[in-house]
């Protein structure tokens, strides 16, 4: 049980918009599409979690889906691309962001995984949050690592960079989890560095 | 529209069973995940597309979940070992299987993903028919060619095994489609032959 389920619904106030109210939407959102799926995220369902009015969603988003696509967006996941002198450092670091991202990010994002097919901008929004920063991340590494002559110059950069974004997307949808760290350092040695050399 | 959408639902005839109406019944089941997704296949949609009645159904499956999961255990995948002679032509071989799932199929193992993480034995049903087979023939492939000394006797086989198929279930994921053939063969050459040896 939540202590964020509200017994009553509060009225819309019709203040000024608040930032946290948003909040405290999206992470209703996000709570409820982890208990109960993209078909159980109801609107009237977030309302009551919320401690808001259905207004107070509707003022901001029009449609459901527009709502979930903000509360995707709303999960932040940082990425940069580590420069630590050597290629296998500078990818483990890449690499490691998909260890990292917390079960409530796998979560929320294995609840989707049927609509992220279906709805573009859903897949879009999904994609630049939680897959697009790493990704960019590894292909740095690599793009570096071609520079200065580490990397033969004819490896496909794209491919190679999504393998363990592939890999962590798997294991989000199968296991609603995460990679372990294990599992980045030994995809990280057994196939991307074999196929970088 | 399909020409199997009925106007009028049969009544169940009491007939000892047809195993043309379990096929007819798994194939609408099919139709509808495909177009209406998980939440839209309803047996009230199932029987009125198999123009069968509820009965018919409920006499076969106990719940909608096992309904599912009997259609996703009817889809087809074939998948041998191929013995050409080569490393590389074996692993071709073994690994374009992913790339010769039908759209049908890709579909409708899209249309599962969410409830893939939440059901356990959907889960097992569907790697059952459509992963298993494909990654013991790469598995398969890949001890052969560590008897006859051409791949490492270190190598992680389970690791590497799994990188096209897990690529596949990328694929059908996100696009609901099989790799391309092109795909498999790049994988197979930049990739996984790299990692072997």
């Amino acid at each position: 049980m939540s202590p964020m389920r509200a017994d009553e619904m509060a009225k819309p106030t019709g203040r000024p918009r608040d930032p946290g109210v948003e909040a405290s939407i999206l992470a209703a959102v996000q709570d409820l599409l982890i208990e109960s799926g993209y078909a159980g995220t109801t609107i009237g369902a977030v309302a009551d979690r919320a401690r808001c009015g259905r207004s107070a969603i509707y003022r901001r988003w029009e449609t459901k889906a527009e709502l979930v696509v903000a509360a995707v967006g709303a999960l932040q996941i940082a990425a940069d691309a580590p420069d630590t002198g050597t290629l296998r450092g500078d990818l483990l670091g890449a690499a490691m962001h998909f260890a990292r991202a917390d079960d409530r990010t796998a979560r929320v994002l294995a609840s989707i995984l049927s609509e992220i097919g279906r709805d573009e901008e859903l897949r879009d929004v999904a994609y630049r949050v939680v897959g697009g920063p790493p990704v960019a991340a590894l292909t740095a590494v690599i793009e570096r690592w071609i520079e200065r002559g580490e990397v033969r110059g004819d490896a496909p950069v794209a491919l190679i960079a999504g393998l363990v974004p592939t890999a962590a997307f798997g294991s989000v949808s199968l296991r609603r989890r995460a990679l372990e760290p294990d599992a980045v350092v030994q995809l990280v040695d057994e196939v991307v560095l074999p196929a970088l050399r």
